[in-house]
Order: structure tokens, then sequence, then C-alpha cells
């Protein structure tokens, strides 16, 4: 990684300090643009300089200023709503893309905001280039192991999403031995965890309720990495847990790990395990 | 098709006397099973016959006793609780066996009944070679025609069901424009629908509301209709409409179509077209 300024846009939760701190680590300079009403209070008061989410113009003056090496974008951002989104990069963009970039998946609408500040000279560089230690490594992040059936969970899971992988769609799946359970679509892994839950509650097949459930989490073949990071936390693995999931596969490398050391040790508390798969395996 | 007598095992609904008048149009004789407790009462007056749903050994009795040249499974029947149709099942089939049946899709349930129905000598027909006049055809069923938006749902809709098709899941999927909503999962289409209903109204991406909502239904490449035949109805229509779709594309011959005037006639009053999909297209 070449050195230079680094400007961290920051939304919210622990990863904006996060990066910061594995810059400071690596001895690379770094500013702070904070998110008003979405980065943490740490996060702000480590700041260089706030700006609202919907001031697209003022950010952008921000970062001209800067004139950054890179620009980062860290830490959750909730949509703000479609029509406020709507008439403020109208500004700056032509309407009729805009509609177009709303009609794809989030992939479009990403690379929108990803061509903007590109149109305006920044490199975006991801969170996994900047802070390659905050991702999953391959191999078991907890104690637990992955028993047969969710070997075979997981296999199904990679090739599933594999073939899923061209569609702007489906970057996770619920896996039952060799049966899908359920795919995500636009409404995250949460609420596909609690559909699965009810299906694993209410089972479909002959037999007793589905084992071997794993939630397998992958990126899209060719996805963004810089602006559409896959990420788990300690959320998650409730989520999983509650699901009757006995472990979680996410992609090494390409998957953010949030609170590392709380989400192992909540994994191992809960009984799941933590699978790091390797791009090639 | 060859003649000899045809053994309808009748479900629920009223495909199994379709099927039936389409075999006497075709001079064709039958024999009709009912099954006790799902077969509608019309169904149980022309049957020749009653079994329980779990009186396998009764059932198999009857059709060898009948030794009709072809069987066909016509008309819904709900799942008997899984210990029930387990220890039923038990008696005849390895319990190992069915549990690995169990550990798959429905496509492997369903294979496991065929497997057990063709040891016993029996050939399985599928309703759309007894009756084809009853399946989707190519082109608009109703009045209604897909938009520029709906014509691209159904191509992005396609091509995502194709690459699913290896993977004994999503028979169905709701997409508007190039965006997948939902993927349909073991939960059936109504339950995705309503899923796709509630994305819709709460939109992820930019913008207003998705526009361009198709419904799109494929069999999978390699599906055995014989035993799981992708079929709509009056009930599609309306779940597809409080979704907000715009229109219902299916796999012209391999869908079938229940109440064909009274599905088309509500898609024209709600304005929803129906559209028949050729496989090569």
């Amino acid at each position: 990684m070449a050195g230079g300024t680094v400007a961290i846009v920051a939304g919210a939760g622990r990863l904006p300090l996060l990066v910061a701190a594995a810059l400071e680590a690596a001895g690379r300079p770094f500013r702070i643009l904070a998110i008003r009403g979405f980065a943490d209070p740490a996060t702000r008061r480590r700041a260089h300089a706030t700006v609202d989410l919907l001031d697209v113009r003022g950010a952008l003056a921000r970062l001209d200023a800067w004139a950054p090496s890179g620009v980062t974008l860290a830490g959750a951002v909730a949509r703000p709503s479609p029509a406020a989104l709507l008439n403020t990069l109208a500004v700056l963009r032509n309407r009729d893309e805009l509609r177009s970039l709303a009609q794809g998946g989030d992939d479009h609408l990403l690379r929108g905001v990803l061509a903007l500040l590109e149109e305006h000279g920044h490199r975006i560089l991801g969170v996994h280039e900047l802070a390659p230690d905050l991702m999953a490594k391959p191999g078991p992040l907890g104690a637990g192991r992955p028993d047969a059936a969710a070997e075979t969970s997981v296999a199904t899971g990679r090739a599933l999403l594999a073939s899923l992988s061209a569609h702007d769609v489906g970057q996770a799946a619920v896996v039952a031995n060799r049966r899908v359970l359920a795919i995500e679509g636009p409404e995250g892994t949460d609420r596909m965890l609690a559909r699965a839950r009810s299906l694993a509650r209410r089972p479909f097949g002959l037999g007793r309720p589905p084992t071997g459930l794993v939630l397998v989490k992958l990126a899209k073949s060719g996805q963004d990495l810089r602006v559409d990071l896959p990420a788990i936390g300690p959320r998650t693995v409730r989520a999983a847990a509650a699901a009757g999931c006995s472990g979680i596969a996410v992609g090494a490398g390409d998957t953010l790990i949030l609170d590392r050391a709380e989400t192992a040790a909540l994994a191992d508390r809960l009984g799941l395990f933590l699978l790091g798969l390797e791009a090639s395996a």
C-alpha cells in the first residue's frame, strides 16, 4: 500500500476508528470526515471535519481541499429517504441516470456514488486494503468446527452463491445439508435468518427439523469491496443461533469481522462455528 | 400417447376431474383412486376406490390390482405430519435412505415416492402429458401485455432462474427491472410474494418504489414434471397483484393453469398480464 493521506468518511459504529488505528499502526496519515448523526461520539471527537449526509457538495468540497491520496467509506449509514437522496444527488447528476441506477440492485446504486467521487478525481480504497487484519482469515475463527452435515451445507451454499454471482442478489444463504432454506435478497441477512428460522421450525420436507443449518455469506465475484464489504458481527451470530444454525461460513479476505474478539467469544458460547473460506477451495 | 388405462391418484381441487375429462375426450380409459380427506366431493363421487393418504400398502395393492398402463398424481395433498409419514413409509423403505431423502430438497422427497411406485412396476405419467391443454401456451394468456420495464424483469428472472436450476431451489422469483426482490425457497410462491410486497413498499434502493415488478415462475431444468408441476391459478394472480406485480410470466408447456378462464379473467380485471414463455426464447 503506497503512502499518502487517507480520508476516512465515517459513518456509525466502531469501524472508522478501527481503520484509523490500523493506519496509525502502519504509520500512514489520515483525516476523518464524520457524517453528522451517524458517526459515533468517539469518532466525532477525533474527526477533522463533520458534514451532513445529504450535503454532497460540502463533502466533496472538503475532500477536494484535503486532496487525499485515497478515500475510504467506513461505518454504517442508514439510507436517507429516497426522495431526499434523489433531490440532493440530482443537483450533481442526471436524473434519468439516477433513475436507471435505482432500478438496478444495490451494486448499481453504490457504483453511482463511487462514480461521483471518482469523477472528482478521488481514488476509493477499501477497508479490506487499508486494514486487512480486520478481515476474516481462512480456517476456524473460534473454537467450533463444522461436522459432516455442516460441511455439506457449506459446499452447497458455496455452489449456490457462485451460481448467483452474476445476478446482483444473494450474497448469503441458509443451507441445511443439500437443502437451501433461504437466499438473501434486499431484505438483508438478519431478515433472511428470521425466515430460515420459521422454515426450520415447520419443516417442509420429510422427517424432523433440518439439521446442519449453516449461514453461508460470500462476496459476489466482481463485487466492489470498496463500497460493499460483507460483514458479520455479534448480531449476526445471535441471529444465526436463533435460526438454529450450527455455524457461519464467510469468505476469507473479503468479509469484515466486526468486534472480532466479541464475535468469536459469542460464537463459542452459543456453540456456533465460524469458518473463513478460501476463495479457491 | 399410447392407450391403456390410466390410474388417477386424486388429491384436492378440480385437477383430478379435469384430467379425467381430458382422458375421456381422448377416448382413454381411467380409474380414480381418491385420497380420503383430500379429494373433493365431486371427485369422490366418481372415484373407483378411496384410500387413506398414509395407507401406502392399501394404495399400492389397489394400483397393483388395477394394473394400469400408467399412474398420474393429480391434485394437492397437504403433507401429513413428518413423523406419521416417516413411520408409514419406513414399513416399505429403508429408514436411512428416507433420512437421506429428507435432507435434500423437495425434489429428493418426490423422487422417493416416485421410486416406490416404480419399484412396484408402475409407470408414472405427468398431467402435462395426459392433458397438455391444461398447460400454459406460449404468448399472452389474457388481455394484458408487458411493458418495457416488465420485459426487462422477465429477462432478468429467466436468467436468474436458469442459474439456480441446478440447485433444487428457486422455481420462482419476483423481479423489478434488473433488480431481484425475492427468490422462492421452501416457503412457496404465496409467501415469497408477501415478502416482495413488503420490500416493494419500503424500497431499499434509491428513488420511488420499484416499477415493473413481475412474478417469473419456471420449472428447473431437469425438473420431474410428473411429480412436481409448476402451477398458477386465481390465488397466484391475487397474491401477485397484492405484491404490486404488473404481471406473471410462466414456462409454456410446463406450467399448469388452474381454472384457466377464471385465472385469465381475474388477471384482466386486476390489470396483470399473463405470459407463457417458450423454453428456447
